[in-house]
């Protein structure tokens, strides 16, 4: 692990990451030092920088520094933290002062092929995810709603669940983005007031663009869910997992699932 | 700064505290190594970790620690955080895992004697806090709201501002709880979607039950408060501050509230 450019596995106690969650961070995967999809990733974390008024790290140096902690690695995933740094006391930014960069680096998990090929079981969280637009769609420090989804879902066995808004809108998975195929139209939830858009969302989005599919970023209600003809759950650590049951439904055929998951696939070995 | 009882100004950059902002802290006042008002800050704390499944150091643990800290120090404020700990990659919360305690003192800031005796001015802030039932009313670490709420303030050149849920209901200040007075009696915004409620909110609700004034729980509007005969703020730091003027709201007078201070400031000397 580097913390700010330095081996480490520490960083200050009065860290605004720490106090506030007042910060940004990015997964990703890596083979031999080199992370899939790094320019989507490195835009996705600059956006996410710019949104909080946070100054991006520059790009190579992260990349210099994931090589650093990974060339010897055939696969693992990156975790990088950007925070605000340390703060005097007091919820306001600092007027300057210098940011937290942290980049380390894990085995990448195995998950089993039956995810993949059979599809995952899921169900709708007790928790409702907040709104709250000045957010929304950032991958911030504040992951709480997060951990108490994901936690439900541990609980109850499975694998992943849906989270919806306190309208019953569907937003997403507890660490994935969601869609639905209808007629061979995508489908994918508004992320304008809460939720994270992540990096393989847009990737579905332009697999669906290059080949002339319709993707609508849409309200989805678990009945649409239910009438659908595919679902499925991407993220950058598992790659895309299709849904094959959850109360209502139940699938066995993810024909395009399965396409768009070879394309993220193949995609990534090429990058 | 204690980490864990050891002296120590680091943390594990691998702790959940940062990785997802999960945890609880408390700020507060000392004299001479005597935290004011410990009963009800350390059963805030105790009921805070009980709502996120976090087990809570024991009191006496804490004090010790918070007079080791702070005995030779005429006036101090004190921060506690409760994290989850380290954890492994992944959002659901450990089975099991040791909790990370820090207890760090830092001087007590000085504030202008106007703000007590003339009243502040205030704004409504434009971020309006989002609603999570499950969070609500816990001093947890996704603190982003307030940080992006403060720092409105601060470039406003406010010491503090008022902060509404979506809805147009008020919560609060941005690091305080907030009444307003009208006819003698007290009103105070309903936390159960969102804010935090701090324990001078449960003092000053004591004050009035002991006293036979009535305090209601109830939505706010800033209608309301411009109708308001005074409006205050407090926290455990400023103690209490007198609104004295935002749009619409201008009052020179603040009978209530300042005999409400002085229970608040007499309360803890002898505490």
């Amino acid at each position: 692990m580097l913390v700010n450019g330095l081996p480490s596995d520490c960083i200050s106690a009065d860290d605004r990451g720490l106090s506030y969650g007042d910060g940004v961070f990015r997964t990703l995967r890596l083979r031999k030092g080199r992370p899939h999809q790094w320019s989507l990733h490195f835009a996705k974390l600059h956006h996410d920088c710019l949104a909080m008024g946070l100054d991006c790290p520059a790009a190579d140096l992260l990349l210099h520094e994931l090589r650093q902690l990974s060339a010897t690695r055939p696969a693992a995933v990156a975790k990088i933290i950007i925070t605000r740094g340390r703060g005097e006391r007091g919820y306001a930014k600092p007027a300057s002062g210098k940011h937290t960069r942290i980049v380390a680096i894990q085995p990448e998990p195995e998950f089993s092929v039956n995810k993949y090929q059979d599809g995952i079981e899921t169900a709708v969280c007790r928790i409702k995810l907040g709104h709250q637009p000045a957010l929304a769609g950032i991958k911030h420090l504040n992951r709480l709603e997060n951990v108490i989804a994901a936690s439900e879902c541990r609980d109850a066995g499975l694998t992943e669940g849906f989270l919806e808004d306190g309208q019953g809108r569907l937003i997403g998975g507890t660490r994935s983005n969601l869609f639905m195929v209808q007629n061979g139209a995508l489908f994918t939830p508004d992320l304008a007031y809460c939720g994270v858009a992540g990096v393989q969302r847009q990737r579905v989005m332009a697999y669906a663009g290059e080949r002339g599919l319709k993707c609508s970023v849409t309200n989805l209600s678990v009945a649409d869910l239910q009438a659908a003809d595919e679902i499925f759950l991407v993220n950058s650590v598992f790659g895309l997992w299709p849904v094959r049951k959850f109360p209502g439904y139940l699938r066995t055929e993810f024909p395009l699932s399965n396409r768009i998951r070879n394309y993220l696939e193949e995609d990534e070995t090429r990058s």
